[in-house]
């Protein structure tokens, strides 16, 4: 939907710079603009090419206002979140459709909000709980008393095992499961043989989550798996059974969080990082991709980041790095 | 469904003292534990806190023998597992219901047993066979000449690969994909490009084995991947073509096995493992987790843990940890 | 399909030596083969089982050409090439079927090419394209403006984010995501939270890629994700936001490549690697697996290997290994 700068710079509470009535119909990137989008420069190296662009207006920081441009400028303190802002406004001209497929199969005893949108083939058991506006992905799988909060957006080809809670505006994307069972067994010390500790936990999540394609998230096996307000799981990421995560935590693709790990707020996991069962990161800890934390071990300082297996403090373990590469080069072949 | 708790000790084989005639109806944790619950300490440090809890009964280890109760006591030499058997037993009064939804698509060609239970959307193919008692989530796709045996349990939007057979009592959660193309090629050497290679084996499963959420097991190129009876694998691991694994190992989350690893029984794998190609775990070898093993090589001994990549005996990686930890604290800084 | 050896010979351009009249049904392993058979040898000390075998006849190199054989023989510079392109031969005497089901959904806006299968509970979106004799298994979901090229398999389950493109003769296992959302956001200073960065960027997958089961691939955030010709990816791998995958590039399962990360021509992933954002991987190189490859860090080489976290060569990497080993051999145990 096209938008005048002027109104996009109220809305994102940018200072305009230029002619207030230039229109801008969407976003793009520097290298993909053309007339009518609206691009973001967050590294003033990157200003003179946003100039030269087709783009029709510029998002910037502080260091534009002073630049020569034809085009609008608007000026922000944050240019990415400024611009990220302008994307939800500029694309709030295209919403979803409200429709309820006639493929989707819905128990009798299910709830529907208003405006919910449900894709081909969607199964909804018997007692779950869709909220308003939102929306199903074609043949998702939403088990009995399963609860959904309003706005939020659920891909294709996901399963939610009964009874997981999910809030508002959460996002679920394609392939995800929620809910599975945890994996928990007893072996019989007479036959030697693993028999199945009841899984018949739940799983919360809470709003403004955004879980990845094809992440897991187990129930609790007798209590609750959790995940707190506004934390970010990107794909493949494997949740397991009663593990506790706070707010505003981010897990890059492919981590593995073992049964009742703790993450507190504000935590920051990278990629393919391996938490050992009950494993526990204290507020605002940093972990580096592949890290690995073993079971029971707390990590604290919040802006510390931890790396490699142990994790260790990543000053420590650069210094390792450094020795042992010294060490081998002063060491004689002998081969 | 409720029971007296000397049923319930009569059928986990646990020696009752305390009022016989209390009824239970259902499991639970200490901490969640309600009227009617019944709980299980294995460790004594946490018996106190059952007793106090409003738990009807409590599984224990011989060390509460001896212990003031209000409570009926369950004593067993293996607390965690009596507890895992009642659950099992409290859980048999909700049995399945064994409907076929009408929106299953069955081919006219295929068998299925005594009480099946198909959910909506599911697909089964052209001479499929479902054993008496199993039951089918939602939108799983059963391919052509797949074999099931009876009282499986498969989770919905799972996809079974053509001539997959599964044995008895198998759980398969949602997502898994079973008997996918291997990845195998051939490079041409005059053109450079990848050819594939034939990937037409099959894929067996056997009795009592559990696989996790969007987890992948291939087919043999040529032959067979196995997996042996009683085997547990975790959410997201990958099970390479040809794979042979005994009977009762563990594989935890986001392990992968390379082609033509041999995984012999009792071995116990931690998560975030990489197998090389015809990598060989004997009997009752552990693994730690993030471990790499390289391919073809042979690790042996029962109960031996190795940890590290390439994986080594854990007392030699840990005292190699050691050594660069005092160096590296030895050595003069130099920033 | 039946054929005579010397059919084949001419086909897959092997030298025959022996009875040109026999007949071979179908490929398999020395170990499975039964009368019919044809199978290969590509290390002279196979040969005897190989012909000690019931097989019809054997694909084998120049080593074989002087052997005593009651079997014909097909030699050929390149004898497992060969054999894969004899595996294709035979196999297609057995077409797909190229039916619709019923059950699919088919947009009125979607088009369809000539001679293309669609699953049961198949969904095509508005404007999706399929192109000639492409396959589509059953519950597999196609977004809207998704093009498919032609003689595309694309297995069970599978689900396509709108707009992603994929050449011709790709392969997409089942489970697999295409197209998702990257793992973007921006943090507001103030408040601390996340807030998503937009993406809507695509994703172009070239010809002959193969991606396996439960894989994910996420569209550009403003750009676009590429995947070049003749690339094929394993099981469970991530790809994450605007990377760039050149052609002939081979990634073995569980592999993780951040955002914006590049990988030119022939280059070879194993397992379980981590690339870091903006890493690069410049034209053949080769990754150990569980390697991890630092952000925007440059690796160069044809040829050359690397390993370890972060990657380094391998003959390096060996020498640290065997460093630290033998330091921890001559320290005097403290404990």
């Amino acid at each position: 939907m096209k938008r005048m700068v002027k109104d996009v710079a109220e809305a994102i509470q940018a200072r305009l710079m230029g002619e207030p009535t230039v229109e801008v119909s969407g976003i793009a990137s520097i290298r993909s603009a053309s007339a009518g989008s609206l691009v973001f420069v967050d590294d003033e190296k990157n200003l003179h090419s946003a100039l030269a662009s087709p783009a029709a207006a510029v998002i910037a920081g502080e260091f534009a206002a002073t630049a020569q441009s034809s085009k609008p400028l608007l000026i922000s303190a944050q240019p990415k979140l400024a611009f990220a802002r302008a994307a939800r406004l500029l694309a709030a001209g295209h919403p979803h459709s409200s429709a309820i497929h006639t493929s989707a199969i819905i128990h009798s005893s299910a709830r529907l909000g208003v405006g919910v949108s449900l894709g081909e083939g969607v199964v909804i058991a018997e007692d779950a709980e869709i909220g308003d506006g939102t929306s199903i992905g074609a043949n998702s799988v939403i088990g009995a008393s399963v609860k959904i909060g309003r706005s939020c957006e659920i891909y294709s080809n996901v399963t939610i095992y009964p009874h997981t809670s999910l809030g508002n505006l959460v996002i679920v994307h394609a392939g995800a499961v929620l809910g599975s069972d945890g994996f928990g067994y007893v072996r019989d010390e007479a036959s030697g043989r693993y028999e199945k500790f009841p899984q018949v936990g739940r799983l919360e999540i809470g709003d403004e989550v955004e879980i990845g394609a094809n992440a897991t998230v187990d129930r609790g096996a007798l209590d609750v798996t959790r995940i707190g307000r506004g934390t970010k799981i990107d794909n493949l990421v494997h949740i397991g059974h009663n593990v506790q995560i706070g707010e505003d935590v981010v897990i890059a693709a492919q981590t593995g969080l073992s049964g009742s790990a703790i993450v507190e707020n504000n935590v920051i996991i990278g990629g393919q990082v391996g938490i050992g069962e009950q494993g526990h990161l204290q507020e605002g800890t940093i972990l580096g991709g592949q890290s690995g934390i073993l079971p029971k071990k707390v990590l604290r300082g919040k802006g510390v980041v931890f790396w490699g297996t142990p994790a260790r403090p990543i000053s420590e373990y650069l210094k390792q790095l450094a020795v042992l590469s010294r060490l081998a080069k002063q060491s004689k072949p002998k081969e």
